[in-house]
């Protein structure tokens, strides 16, 4: 990845990142039940401190070192002993990122601790191993073509996320022993699209710095999210109008969102027309996959991020093979380097989540009580009412609890 | 408009007008009721999508068309054949603030369609056609001065939303029998005046942003939005003192928004004092005319944008030539075309809109049924509750609907 | 302050101000209670208004003039008789900032002129002859050491707010008899949290803008930010959770913009591992003095804003001599520079604080009606309910209150 924009246009890439992280955080405060919303918004601070300083530590050392394109590290990038180029603000902002997305899929439920695990994860192995291989190193050099974080960021988040929330386990209440499902849903969804509104508006720079980064042309990058992001859209409406007969607001937004994912590998790097395509196909996907995970796969997902950035993210990294404006068996040979990549990388971090999960599950309990669920973790966990001054509509339980 | 600033410029320019985007969305959750809150935001998605997928395979080639300045078509550029320049990104973000605006003024009663068939047309034809004339066409030809979109964005947008409110009708319990108005008061006063916040900080990029495109100085144009915006506030704040001895926040913010509005012809092309002017002036009219719309006209605009948008406009393409700084006669003649320019696109929006309602509601009626817009549209088309773990002070009557 | 920096730039980083300030609007808006929540929202854009006028009628004059280093007036730039250079934008951003953060140490029982009053101070006193000692004037001279506004932006708001709170004096039913103290909670914790996200991702091209203004290195400076953060939030929680067992959101929330004003002298100017102990200290400091303020000297600072912004800025200035990277005695020069510069700004913004309103309480009083805190300055001052549609836990007084 050459880097020949001036730094202060990757400075404000950066900050563009984490617009986007602000709009996340929006999301998914607004998709958690209120009892949980302080809850919420703690952990995602937590894991910006944690993610961030993991990161700075440990993570640019291991992201940034030139010794081979697999596994190393550059000692004097550590704890900041060396300021690091300009290329890791972006990268530490994209952490941050990361960090959010695959702790929202054991929100609700989880202990606290395990929010930060997770966030040291990522921030001192996975982004930095994932990343070095794509944007420096062996996946890099055979050609694979991720624009603006497909894999070491939306695929890497949304395979950690998963694998942390089946070791977790589903909230209490989301899966009935008849079979059935429990849709639970968030307690503000004007802050959800809020949330989603502003992610958009975040995205635009990042896609147009990302490009810059990686080479591909900027302009059309920014018409294909736009225009993939409402094909997603318009696709889900169309959708959920004509399995439920109703227009579903976070179907939409994850659909808006998983467009934009959808678009992240290829960017500009494929014409308009391939971007429709891709945004319509990621509309039917992200809430199919919705969905599935919720009823077949039975696996909680409270914020929808394991498919918006997951499934986004895979068929971002296909679309960018198939679409890719190179004779026929180039194309082919494009899609198969963009297959092992997925291959690759969600191997290693589910059997690296996987491994750190068994071994913190060995240590403590991943789950809060489960009278501390149902009370919420506001109280359970921050002695806080997220909103003190309005009736809501839980029961709470803490006069019984045990001390 | 001749585009010699660099297109990462242009690009960002886009994205603030994004982030405007967001703050005018928390702006119209939060002045909606909590029973159509999260269709409110649902919309807002929807009409970004629709928006952007109608400009995009139709809209460019009409707004970006070299034949002649007033109506032509680039088959080229239809459904995305060629990406188009870079201007075309920052024409789209212009159209979602278009669509935005006037599907907000018949918020809380229209049928779900509606709002789509509205985004088509905004996208479509009326930004790219009054957009054409402006930028490339015969309008910009006979001199217009329109430095960020008070013609093609803000009096287009302000025109459709009223003509479509018209045909529509009042929300149900707007006004009286005896002639008399109800005030009905938005959800989260905190939702919309950090929406208003979040606007302004967009607006200073893309005012200069807009500025460079047009050829017009940036630096004065940031500082004369800040001053209007100001200036409006505060004469806002006095008016409202006088009249109802409180200060108002929907009236202050939005003066605030017309402000924005208002210096958004002239920009940096007057000197500062006229900006005061136009600021104060400004903050006089939009309550002014807030206030008559919703008593005199009895026109039904659930968040305010036919005052703040149209008579914002108005005001700002007619200051624009009175204070820019030439010689008497050609500031009169300045002043006669911008007159012109505003009589010519109101005719022709509120004629096409007007004929494109009149058309839709020969084939299936604009409102929702009256039971369902008591309920909420968020129950009825959406089958939500934006806020399911609080407990609202409104009366559901579903258990007694009929199928 | 020599500018080299093309003034699109500058605009960008004046906008990333105004992002900064609408994060803490919601961070405000969120930190007061439901009942005092419209208030908020409203005074946060009447001292918009009116601080920027004052700035740019009068304080621009000020700030700007170049008789000397101490005091003057520049009698072209009053009333926008001239547009100023493009500085004064990104000055005026920060004015915006500084009066967001001296109003809301008086927020939820103060009345609303006395916002005026302040704002019209602040921009039209405080920060131009401030700003002018420290970029233009002795306090640069003498070598001070200021990247971002620690002296004339965080420091000064807070030293503002804080004589402003103790003439105010406290909200009822703070303070108890017996001298224990009432942890009063904001409204909306999720907004709080949304607020400093937003923040922060406003304040990293804030400070590479300052930076580059200041001619100090802006890559470092951007990494120094965000290692800051996370290391006075982490310190933070470590700290909360052995006091109270539990992660406090709000400490956490206010280390985290209080590592962010820690690093804003230093900047870029000091190597990565000060700006970890930088934070870290932030992170024991800020919950400190938030603690003690409230418990020993007993003001009432709702959205804690003296100690995040005060307590931040004594750090940062401190912490900028102190790591600089010059020989010993330079260093120990410079940190006795920047503790003078500290007394001087704080002697000076208190005394003529501590004058004002001493003298507008001659004339009238402070503070609202008992009765009018009680039921809410959103009844009372504004005539409007933040929520109508929410049930709330708060008893209205109102229809016993005399006329």
């Amino acid at each position: 990845m050459p880097i020949d924009a001036p730094d202060l246009w990757i400075i404000l890439t950066a900050a563009s990142v984490l617009l986007v992280r602000a709009g996340l955080g929006l999301w998914m405060i607004g998709a958690s039940r209120s009892k949980h919303a302080a809850s919420a918004g703690i952990r995602g601070m937590a894991e910006f401190c944690v993610g961030m300083l993991a990161f700075w530590a440990v993570g640019s050392a291991i992201l940034l070192h030139t010794h081979n394109g697999v596994l190393g590290l550059a000692p004097r990038l550590l704890i900041g002993l060396q300021t690091p180029g300009v290329s890791a603000c972006y990268f530490a902002a994209l952490v941050l990122i990361v960090t959010a997305i695959a702790t929202s899929a054991i929100a609700e439920r989880c202990r606290f601790f395990v929010v930060i695990v997770l966030s040291v994860l990522v921030g001192a192995v996975l982004v930095p191993v994932v990343g070095h291989w794509v944007w420096y190193g062996w996946l890099g050099r055979v050609g694979v073509l991720d624009v603006s974080g497909a894999l070491a960021v939306h695929l890497l988040a949304a395979t950690a996320g998963l694998v942390a929330s089946v070791f977790v386990g589903p909230r209490n209440g989301k899966f009935n022993h008849d079979g059935s499902t429990n849709m639970i849903p968030g307690h503000n969804v004007g802050m959800i699209l809020a949330g989603a509104l502003l992610a958009t508006a975040g995205w635009i720079p990042w896609l147009a710095g990302a490009s810059t980064l990686a080479g591909t042309p900027r302009v059309p990058a920014v018409m294909n999210a736009l225009v993939a992001a409402a094909a997603a859209g318009a696709a889900s409406m169309f959708l959920s109008f004509r399995r439920f007969g109703k227009v579903d607001g976070a179907l939409l937004g994850g659909a808006m969102l998983g467009g934009l994912v959808a678009i992240s590998a290829a960017a500009g790097a494929v014409p308009g027309w391939a971007a429709l395509i891709i945004g319509l196909v990621a509309g039917w996907l992200i809430p199919t996959v919705t969905v599935f995970l919720d009823t077949r796969f039975r696996v909680d997902d409270p914020a929808g991020s394991v498919a918006i950035h997951g499934a986004g993210a895979v068929w971002a990294l296909l679309a960018a093979g198939i679409f890719r404006e190179v004779p026929f068996l180039d194309r082919l040979r494009q899609t198969g380097v963009q297959l092992l990549a997925i291959v690759v990388v969600v191997l290693f971090v589910a059997i690296v989540t996987g491994l750190v999960m068994k071994g913190v599950a060995l240590v403590a309990p991943l789950r809060v009580r489960e009278a501390d669920e149902y009370d919420g973790l506001d109280l359970a966990e921050h002695d806080v009412n997220a909103y003190p001054d309005f009736q809501q509509t839980m029961i709470k339980s803490y006069h019984l609890r045990e001390a």
